[in-house]
């Protein structure tokens, strides 16, 4: 089968052995994948992972290796991560298998992703599509999850003020997703084209230069990345908020953290998250992720599209199989 | 009267303005106060601060300018800070005075510290030291309040497994009052003197070379304030625990907040507390920081009092009056 294979080198390769489900899992034929910035990470060595990359998809089951085949003809999404089911697991006792030491996780650790013909998964972490969600709404359930991923560790008040910085693919799908949720949202971001996209969906928004950096909101989400992000975030969280860290800042500068202490702020360290609220969201159809689709490209161009994904201005590449 | 002044020196001055009470405010005749960190820390410039320091003391209420004089000849110890008490502070309305943006904080901010015969504060944050509490306890209960602020803020579980990092007298009483309140604490550090003060009160304990570093503990409290410490911290919070930063690290290396995301740790920030709870541990006498009393030094010799805080192996110095 097709596969799009990091291993030293981003590479097609066409002749991937086809994967066979163990028991207990489905062997899902892809028909839409979309790239990531961690895909992107990994070309460049993050997780030391080598094998097909890949973790936001779209597809439909071909066969489950079990007496149930009721999946069998389904259109899935997958959960990126999934984990040992031991009974002596917390972290699978509460599904959230991203969190289980023995995890294995779609293209990024022990596990072939989702840039195939092909994937293999266990069925209790694959999610049926709602009908009326296209494709192209669908491969953006992983990130929606983990916009939403916010709502589930956060208690966000009805009277609270949140400002969601960066306006990249995170920052987009973050304030698209809280504004849905009927939350006092603004996106803060350098971009107006992309600032843009949330507004035209009812989401307040301002560029950085013209937004009042004061102590006053009760979340902030950091997706921008960069020290400079956080930093910024950390001059918005009024005392004792909630500065909601998306994005792995890794700092290249001297960070000051006494302000969290001084002003006993809450950084609260937010991931993946689980698929049915996402989906729930999108068969409402309340969010309309097509504006951020920046192109797509047959699987046969995958490297074009892996270059397409690095220039600056694009948010989504998706990958049609 | 005596104060000990900062004023680009440290200085006893033997004639500074005693003091009168506002409208609202109390007088207070100190007996005795506690040399805290902060105040070394203002020494070397710390806020700016230029007067009198101190913010932890015990003394008796010798006047107050209201007509409600049923405070006078009481044993208190004041809070630190005082807020605007505006009606639209929600700061104020909650009596977290310390997060009020217009607040007054003893020897700190604004307002003349402890550090001398009488200082003045309102009357609301002034509280009844009860009768079976000595002065050597009583002075303890903002650095107590500060630790029990960990309980305020977060919800410490029956099951849950605490560290606290750093066996300095943040640590020390912090591991002392959450062992007091039946939490499972251990407290980590490098001095095996240090921590046999809180051993000797049936907290658990460890030097930190003996001690397993794993990812496997709910609550990891950072007392030590290096940047060392923070990622000894970070390496023993468990997935989607918390990390209470109590105190203030500044990054002098490189800082990697990815983890936080990854295992989406909470960092919380933690200073202050409410002094009810702190006085109501001290006058269950479940707790003893008498051991925690490196030296105690009349007024007249406070310059010496500040060289011994200075000393690597010192606690806890009192000053009294």
């Amino acid at each position: 089968m097709k596969a799009v294979v990091f291993d030293n080198e981003l590479k097609l390769v066409n002749d991937y052995k086809k994967p066979e489900p163990k028991e207990g899992e489905a062997l899902v034929r892809v028909t839409l994948a979309g790239i990531c910035n961690t895909d992107y990470e990994i070309t460049k060595g993050y997780m030391g992972y080598v094998g097909i990359l890949g973790h936001e998809a779209v597809g439909v089951v071909e066969d489950v290796n079990s007496s149930d085949k009721s999946l069998v003809g389904k259109r899935v999404v997958p959960e990126i991560s999934y984990g040992c089911k031991k009974p002596d697991c917390d972290y699978c006792a509460e599904k959230l298998y991203r969190h289980c030491p023995e995890r294995h996780t779609l293209g990024i650790f022990h596990k072939d992703g989702v840039f195939a013909q092909y994937f293999t998964m266990p069925t209790e972490v694959l999610f049926e599509v709602p009908e009326n969600v296209p494709d192209e709404q669908a491969v953006f359930v992983e990130p929606l999850a983990a916009a939403l991923e916010i709502t589930e560790q956060l208690h966000i008040k009805p009277m609270d003020k949140v400002v969601v910085l960066g306006d990249g693919k995170l920052g987009l799908i973050t304030a698209l997703a809280l504004n849905a949720e009927n939350i006092d949202v603004t996106l803060v971001g350098k971009h107006q084209n992309k600032l843009d996209i949330a507004k035209n969906q009812g989401v307040k928004t301002s560029l950085l230069n013209d937004f009042k950096v004061e102590k006053k909101y009760e979340v902030v989400v950091e997706a921008t990345g960069s020290v400079s992000g956080f930093e910024t975030a950390l001059a918005l969280t009024k005392p004792r908020g909630v500065l909601v860290l998306k994005s792995t800042v890794a700092a290249s500068k001297e960070l000051n953290l006494a302000p969290i202490v001084i002003d006993e702020i809450t950084v609260l360290g937010s991931r993946c998250g689980q698929f049915p609220p996402a989906l729930r969201l999108l068969k409402s159809q309340k969010v309309d992720f097509s504006p951020l689709i920046s192109a797509t490209y047959p699987v046969d161009k995958a490297i074009e599209a892996f270059e397409k994904n690095k220039e600056k201005d694009t948010l989504k590449v998706l990958l049609k199989f």
